[in-house]
């Protein structure tokens, strides 16, 4: 039987700022991205999020990202492997924290924002950050962009990888994503997309966007829960997923 | 025989910026409190301190404070119970995390300046922060100041603590600490400073400062690395301890 | 003619995380306080707040904070006198730059939370906040709550000040606001706390809550634009206002 | 009569952590460049060192630079025009209160670290970091790297500009500096350094790394105090100028 991982990113508040309806969505999913204070989420948050998501017995997942918070881990910055590898260390560490408080299993590491754009094509910094996940814990799931260099990173060293896919993306001929900048980067229409992460779920391959067959094989894609029409999406694929016997699991879950 | 742990607190450097003479305290301790980012540290300082301290064989604690690097945790803050709760799992988490990495045991948990000094006379901050220790791990020693309301939490939920003693300050007849701003706050001889730390190992007590013998079982004395001056009064008090046939030795090592 | 000044606090978005309907709330006052970056706000949020006051041609103030994002400001903490007076430089000059920029004078200075709290009766603190505001710009207007050490100390610097009265709150019989933590702190009844803001404006004293005529002066009153009902709330109280003839002018204004 | 300017990086300490020999370079320069608070100092240092060089009669201006403490500002990372912009608004002004509430005028703007590195190279940050200049005060001399595109565009916006030279550096056939990943990049004969420092003021010209007389024409020259022998270094070189009779001065005093 086919299946697939249906991720989010939780956790996004901080302090008195609110971020995402993390309440609607833990429902949807089966795997929860948390975040660890550095790009978002503070400790009364981490510890909330990771109750929820364990009441939910979702899979729970360290969301580590560049410390700015001011840029939301999204603006483009320089770590050195070293300072890359400590972060992590220092963020999965945090939030293992408040996962062993409440008797529950940290499962994966997905890295957020531009940490995670940058591990996916420099092969040096990949490397650094899968380091840290198995001196973590060598039975950490790695989640990165399917054929990026973070996957190929977590493989080397042995770790259980996840492959990202996006529903809602156009692919290049070398299974990456066709870049943000180009106007073919989006798919709009929700129909097509749906229909795309079933194709790549049974075929473990896309239609590039010059029309060409690449390999792709999703273990888990990515969801968004910030807006009711996100929400309204999610319970869409999750429905037609499920009516084309696709079931929907965290990565290592039976 | 009797026994006694030197502790002192180490990784305080952040960034650019270096404090204490770390590589030259290590080898007189055979304990290392190590500042976990929030009030002092950063990630790349917090795995090169837990690396020298696993290669000197010391035991290693995290060393938890206030959100406040500008004011280095000594100035006041109020932080409610679930804050302080939440603060304390992701600073002893991402220590934590450093251990693991080196695969070495984090041993004990020692809160840093104000949230030290809040924790020794406020119960119920107190019972958040032995709380926190002890959901991250019962087995973690939870080191705080002799007397204070901090140990007696510690004791209530079953953790071993450890009672700190500070050879250079004068206590009061219900042996806590002189205040600081008590001309009477500090004691300035050094030998007698000496012998105030054997009689109280000796004997469990120590004169007040109006000389009425008071109950007081040190555990674990705090000194300091951040001078020559204090590192040769280190290095004199060990030497001392030692002719006396009292043991250094870290809190529940053999 | 009889006047009252409309304020609110604005700018308090931070990155990624908005706050409040500052588009909505701007057309209703007559002066925005705007965070400075430190308990909330951002550069970029300044910068847009900046201009969106000087478009409605509103009085723009400075809203500085203690220098903690995670509390909003709202947690105590400890500042010495020293301290807390650089803070208020910092904060203050760095909104007079986005106005300077945009060719807009800064009016006025109001302190935010705790600070706020505090600096009502802490005359130590308070004076040090004053001597920032004059340092600055003694042409400033400084924005304490009514019948506070803030005040006083404004006026022994020579500073015009304002004094601010809440709509929602009983009063002791010294004037000052009834603790949160009293049940008789808060009045509920909007037609109620209307025609006590009436009576204030126009007789210089309120009814304190044990039924006392006490002196308060109110020449700002603290509006809030963060859901729809505050809004509707300032609408109703703005109109009421202009229909009782007291104009509605930001302190200093002709 | 030749002329140049000394210009130091000072006020670099924060909170408990000290940086730099402040007090023993200020005497010897001509110009003080002090940090702002976002990738170095903070409020209570940024006081303390306007005051020190007002006290020396040197020229005082902002530091700016990236908002990044834990990388010093030395860290690549990437901020839209319109965040540079804010961020420089932020920081003048911030120094600029300071300035003001002791009675001085701020003189000049020099980015720090990575900021200044970018802005000499990418000229649509160099545009955004020259009108933040000239917005906040469009007398403020604006120092950047000697032929660097932040030097070109604040000519662009009839800003006075100064053109900065490093004794101990290396330059291209482009008159920029060689990179520091070129073996080449540094000059370590401090004969040789001196003699490049004075032939650059009186012909306006350096021999390029490859032989080549290339256009220069330095206002001011960076000097450190942050060891001993980087002291001894700046006293040699304010002497052997003085020898020549080339005048030390900040840019625009008479």
């Amino acid at each position: 039987m086919y299946r697939i991982d249906l991720n989010s990113d939780l956790g996004e508040s901080f302090g008195r700022y609110t971020l995402g309806l993390d309440d609607q969505i833990i429902p949807l999913v089966s795997s929860a991205n948390i975040a660890c204070g550095q790009h978002a989420g503070d400790p009364v948050v981490m510890r909330k999020t990771v109750g929820m998501a364990k009441d939910a017995g979702i899979a729970i997942g360290a969301h580590p990202g560049y410390p700015d918070l001011q840029g939301f881990g999204r603006r483009d910055m320089h770590l050195s492997p070293d300072e890359a590898y400590s972060y992590m260390l220092y963020q999965i560490g945090a939030l293992q924290a408040f996962c062993s408080a409440q008797g529950v299993q940290l499962a994966h590491v997905k890295p957020h924002g531009q940490l995670y754009n940058h591990a996916a094509i420099d092969s040096e910094l990949a490397a650094a950050l899968a380091q840290a996940v198995r001196d973590v814990d060598p039975k950490l799931v790695l989640v990165g962009l399917a054929n990026s260099a973070l996957v190929d990173e977590g493989r080397k060293l042995g770790l259980v990888t996840a492959e990202e896919f996006f529903a809602d993306r156009n692919y290049t001929d070398e299974g990456r994503l066709v870049s943000r900048n180009d106007p073919a980067a989006l798919i709009r229409d929700e129909e097509h997309a749906i229909e795309r992460v079933k194709n790549a779920i049974r075929e473990g391959a896309v239609l590039s966007v010059t029309g060409k067959l690449v390999d792709l094989h999703p273990d888990t894609l990515c969801v968004h829960g910030d807006s009711p029409s996100a929400l309204a999406f999610v319970s869409r694929i999750r429905q037609e997923l499920e009516q084309d016997d696709i079931a929907i699991k965290a990565v290592g879950a039976e």
